[in-house]
């Protein structure tokens, strides 16, 4: 086989489709209101025809994006060759407004078919996709937050790819810690404001695909207060939009460098220098100031979901194309015959190392996209909901909310550590630049960084969602699992998993509650140390029980298929699901409780640490 | 600070003389057979010397070597610039040749400086170590297994920098399986072979640093047995060399191509054709036949240290990186009042989470250091000892068989953690290559893959070294930590960590009792799938046992040490020392009893997968 049809994107729909409708009940939704006009038949046909598209348009550039990267030239950054048309191609085929309302020229989807169109996007083309995904998640911002003059300049152009947008929210000296900003609105009257300041690490910041780009940039109005509660957003174009809505002139924002990083080299990441002429003029969006953070959060939650979903779309192209290469791979006696020179050698796959890995990389992967798709789902269900019961509405948005910091971080994480393992399954091939998966795993480094680092999504979690409704999230979220193990531990198959899940439901429950005393008792320099192993006991929690939840359907699945080898691909399929979920519950979950008793020694010996005692340097 | 003075090399001298001679006693060997002509004074000058000259000669080349990388132009590879005059100088100081054996031209210096010095080589430039490295490691087997006459010809010029040298082990398809090389040796009288065959991934495979390069090619004679046993070891240079030792016409081993990599750029890593034209003429290393692989162990012996010491070098030098940049970089209020604006913005160490991948960095980095420190030691030991005292001897190099596949595997995956750690320590400049963690990590990625990948090493642990002697190697082991938790248990301050070390260690016993089992009752299959998770328990048992071990030695330090400012140095190196080990003693060594658990439960879900089942693409 030639490295080039092993760098193929590949995608496994008949997984998918067991995600949408045989564990998400995607069909008990569709054909009603808001979904009214999408049918199994539709969602399939998107299905077959977006990942037809991903591979012929987008997977094609994936490679070549990296080897070219960007380059500024006269103050224009030009995106790798091909990209245009990509682009051009993409809003013809109307993926990124599949879940936009109706009522925007959207097609209303359901958010779990618009996850894995996503996930097909970004996994084709990591570089590519940012692109768009900031696009999107700004012309989102003006849907919901911009005046109707704001949408009828810009929203349509932003939703079908004849602008681009940004989010611009990190400053030189203000990253995580955005409050800091020292970027100044003067108001000068009719709604509009002169900027200045910097931006950097801009994911999108310029490029040649859209005829203009809309950035959305926090700043301050002078004399606001301090902090983020002082903070306005803009709308801020790169060429200002006539009444008429035409392009006009060029506004005073200017790409001051590009950046050179590890991955992702096909997404411009900009430094952007608004009004170094004292002539950037931007429009507050809406009508009221100081309500930046919270129109950004809206853009940040979708973005951060975007994360989590780049995650699974990257680990899922190379857990697929390390499976590939075991199959083909030639190396090594089966373990029966190991010191025989003389057997005939076996494709890799037939190692029980390479097993394990490939195993633990599929349980990773389907697993995190099942968390993906139960958010998704939850999405839905607050559309489905909403204006007709309003205690299910605030359920489901409840449980949207606990899920976007595991979604966020533990999918980048282990993203990571899936590309590591597939490197790891290639053997030296996986270091070379013939096979994809090293540019995976460079692509795939920056999502644990940004739209909030990894640990700012930890401190979300224990520090504003576990407490959401004075815990009713969180409540509900381990009464749901409660309810689960209590219905299935004595499952003739999964029984012994099952109950294994239920020691790590109660050790999360218990490790809840110690946060909670940490809080009240003024122990509250405990949090940060301990935030980032709560994020991940809740996400193994959350992936063993919907990946065992999976399972359960399976065993019942294979009970009902026919004998026969007529049934044999199904069968392989459903036996694979319940073994990626027992060795999961095996091999995983076990740290949940673990940590739970880690997290008990209330170990602070990072702040005890005097801090000349790290190195003599 | 600037960029560039950020990216400087770095070592902490005072943690490894505390090694040196607080902890591993350095001292007590210096000034006796074989070490006669060293004392402290030389130990100190060396360390400060070569400390100077990697960060003058080779740290700046670092960074541009990899941006250029190499090329192959004409049949010729170009290594980047600079490594030329690197080379020179590195040999000019003698630093390759500090503990070979005086006979030789060598210094003759204990191991335990040896593998400090090659931490500063490797650490400041990765890629470039590689080229000197390998020249070290075939002019070893030279001196170990060649006759006189091949001595004459090829030791002195390997070992000061006139040849290079590589090993030629790998095959398009023979990597792991080294036993299926199809590469064939032909006799033709006077000890000389005409050879035919491709090798692939040769690090250093061609240079224009030395004047030629002496290929050690593993190769089967015709008629020789199937698979490892029939192969042989043989000298091929690059040009011929002439009985008077100049060098004459070139040998027909020609660079095929020279791979493009995710990291160790400036590493030529060449495919090499071996009698493409007949005309190929090699010598049998020594005078018998069908030694190839028990020649080719001592070199991979060798080289499986050195990875472990490339592991560290590149984690300390990411670590002591984001350190420098955690005390400079300024973001965020303190968390006593992180929601005021108003207060000055702290350096990033002052946060929690900052400190707690500090501490993990610093943790791994001087645990793993250590554990190399000890393979060492126990190796001048075996010098010390050799013709006085069998039985020291033995247990000495008993140690040294069982430590070397924990050096390499468990040194190279935590060295990747390190790395990615180190990024997430500088945000999204971590990203950027402005900065140097990003190229660390890229670098030690194949640290895990080549001279054997880890699960062979976790492989060679299990299925060979335990057994060794009985398994007397491993009880010594056992007994050696045994010992320690028994005698230091009830320690006022590190009592409680060195009980969980005692609770680990019984775990690796009873871990242990159980693959013997394995084998026994011919459930060898399980066998696969526990041995990395096995190494890593060991590997944790160990760091710890040494990070516990040198945090006593600083609690009594501290003790002693006068009040007062002048000791404010001292006293925060051994408090960093005191929590460096009980962060590792409660953070991660738990683990250890964990995977007992897990592996308790015999999981061999990867084998009763069907093949079919881990996807449907």
């Amino acid at each position: 086989m030639s490295t080039q049809a092993q760098n193929r994107y590949k995608a496994d729909l008949r997984e998918i489709r067991f995600l949408l409708f045989e564990q998400f009940k995607l069909g008990s939704l569709l054909g009603q209101a808001p979904f009214d006009s999408w049918g199994t038949d539709e969602v399939n046909m998107v299905l077959d025809q977006a990942y037809k598209f991903v591979c012929d348009v987008l997977g094609p550039l994936n490679q070549s994006g990296d080897r070219e990267g960007c380059r500024l030239e006269n103050g224009q950054v030009h995106e790798p060759s091909g990209f245009k048309g990509a682009w051009d191609a993409l809003y013809e085929a109307q993926y990124k407004t599949i879940a936009t309302d109706p009522a925007h020229g959207g097609q209303g989807a359901p958010h779990m078919l618009q996850v894995i169109t996503e996930e097909m996007i970004t996994g084709a083309n990591t570089a590519f996709s940012m692109y768009p995904g900031l696009a999107y998640g700004a012309a989102e911002v003006i849907q919901q937050f911009g005046t109707a003059a704001q949408k009828d300049r810009y929203l349509h152009a932003m939703m079908f790819g004849k602008y681009g947008g940004t989010m611009c929210l990190t400053e030189p000296h203000a990253g995580s810690d955005v409050g800091s900003s020292r970027s100044v609105a003067k108001k000068i009257g009719d709604g509009k404001y002169k900027i200045t300041g910097t931006k950097i690490f801009i994911s999108a910041g310029d490029h040649t695909m859209a005829e203009n780009i809309v950035h959305l940039v926090l700043a301050r109005v002078e004399g606001a207060p301090a902090g983020t509660k002082g903070l306005s957003l803009f709308i801020v174009p790169k060429f200002r939009v006539n009444d008429d809505g035409t392009v006009g002139a060029r506004n005073d924002v200017n790409v001051g460098s590009i950046e050179h990083k590890m991955g992702i080299n096909g997404s411009a990441t900009c430094v952007l220098n608004f009004g170094e002429n004292d002539d950037c003029i931007g429009e507050l969006v809406g009508t009221t100031e100081n309500m930046g953070m919270s129109q950004m959060f809206l853009l940040m939650n979708g973005a951060r979901i975007s994360v989590g979903v780049q995650g699974v779309a990257v680990a899922s192209f190379a857990y697929l194309n390390a499976l590939e290469y075991a199959k083909d791979r030639k190396q090594g006696a089966p373990m029966t015959s190991w010191k025989d020179p003389t057997v005939p050698r076996v494709a890799i796959i037939e190692h029980a190392d390479v097993r394990r890995m490939l195993l633990e990389m599929k349980s990773k992967v389907e697993g995190i996209r099942a968390l993906v798709m139960k958010l998704a789902c939850h999405q839905d269900n607050v559309r489905f909901y909403r204006g007709k019961d309003d205690e299910k509405v605030a359920y489901h948005q409840g449980q949207v909310d606990l899920l976007v910091p595991l979604v966020k971080a533990y999918g980048s994480d282990q993203a990571f550590r899936v590309c590591e393992l597939a490197i790891q399954t290639y053997g030296g091939a996986g270091y070379i630049k013939d096979y994809p998966v090293e540019q995976a795993a460079r692509d795939a480094k920056v999502f644990s960084i940004y739209e909030g680092t990894n640990h700012i999504q930890a401190m979300d979690l224990v520090g504003r969602k576990l407490g959401q409704h004075g815990g009713k999230n969180l409540q509900a979220f381990v009464s749901d699992v409660a309810t689960f193990v209590a219905q299935n531990d004595k499952h003739p198959v999964l029984g012994a998993a099952i109950k294994e899940l239920g020691g790590a439901q109660e050790a999360l429950a218990g490790m809840a509650m110690r946060l909670l005393m940490w809080f009240q008792t003024g122990r509250i320099a405990l949090v940060p140390l301990a935030a980032n192993r709560f994020l991940e006991m809740m996400s193994e929690t959350a992936v063993a029980w919907l990946l065992l939840d999976g399972a359960r359907i399976a065993v019942d699945a294979l009970a009902a298929l026919p004998a026969g080898e007529e049934s044999a691909r199904e069968r392989a399929f459903y036996e694979g699901k319940k073994h990626a979920a027992l060795f999961f519950a095996r091999n995983v979950l076990p740290n949940v409780k673990k940590s739970a008793e880690i997290l008990a020694l209330e170990d602070q010996s990072p702040l005890d640490m005097p801090t000349d005692g790290f190195a003599t340097v």
